[in-house]
């Protein structure tokens, strides 16, 4: 099976995906969706391992909710020490060049890689490692916050080939990585 | 007639109207569209005026092109002091307070009116002036640029009520004002 890294993340229209105080309140705002979850249940159906940022992960720990993953999670940090030992079967330590941490990853066995958390996708990007983002437009100019995408070496091209509109109002469209 | 503000614009996927140096030669790698004009006749039938700023006028007679629009053009500026006389029949010099702008046009009969210009686009929405974006996001990432949004005094939000994708790969979205 080919590797895939893959996005699958919501932002404002103006590109944030968080507040300028890094709150996600605006999300609360959207219309009620019933059990629509925007495809999300799909993606995580072909995930094979989630990558995230300490930052993403130490907000997850900070939901008063059980854990919410039900495939392995790859924490890329060089601070962090330890995992929770009661996520120590679910949760591991990355650390690294990314190119060889997808080398590990691959090697184990996880191909279809979710690629989570504003700082790990601007960082993937940077090293075009990114094949397919699905991006949920939440239709709301906030004016400022923390944007989804950086800087860049040099431009990459991706193609749209899927939009949908949920809820009457809210955008979700795939891009792949054009080559 | 009502009244109503709208913005037609191209962006690239990360919400740059322009590169760090202003250009737009990233829009010449667009694929080929035949005659396919993504609704802009349709959009343009529909306008009374248009209204831009100086350097959007200025960027404008500086293509080598005859004038391209066959519907009133009024330019906001405070430090333009007159149009060229070729022109003078077909653009307007307007200052002063965007509202009172909207005003003496209304009241002329300009009613549907294009908002085109980065800054311009920006001036309208920070006063809350825009009903409705058509936004032709081109799938790429820059990096870097001249933002299409810029700072709000508070959040705006719309709704997402169409998408299409053009040439199996652009992405067109417009978003109506919500209230």
């Amino acid at each position: 099976m080919s590797s895939k890294n893959k996005v699958f993340i919501a932002t404002s229209l103006d590109g944030y995906i968080a507040d300028k105080q890094g709150g996600i309140s605006w999300l609360d705002d959207i219309p009620d969706l019933g059990n629509e979850d925007m495809g999300y249940a799909a993606m995580m159906a072909s995930t094979d391992a989630l990558i995230m940022g300490r930052n993403s992960f130490e907000t997850v720990l900070s939901f008063d909710i059980d854990w919410p993953y039900d495939k392995a999670v790859f924490v890329l940090s060089n601070t962090l020490k330890s995992i929770p030992p009661a996520l120590a079967d679910r949760v591991f330590l990355e650390k690294g060049p990314l190119k060889e941490v997808l080398k590990r990853l691959h090697s184990q066995g996880f191909k279809e890689l979710y690629i989570d958390g504003g700082k790990t996708i601007q960082n993937f990007l940077r090293e075009d490692l990114i094949e397919e983002m699905i991006i949920t437009t939440i239709p709301v100019l906030l004016g400022a916050g923390i944007p989804l995408f950086g800087l860049l070496d040099k431009p990459l091209k991706f193609k749209c080939v899927e939009s949908k509109i949920y809820a009457g109002e809210i955008l979700q469209s795939r891009f792949l990585r054009k080559k």
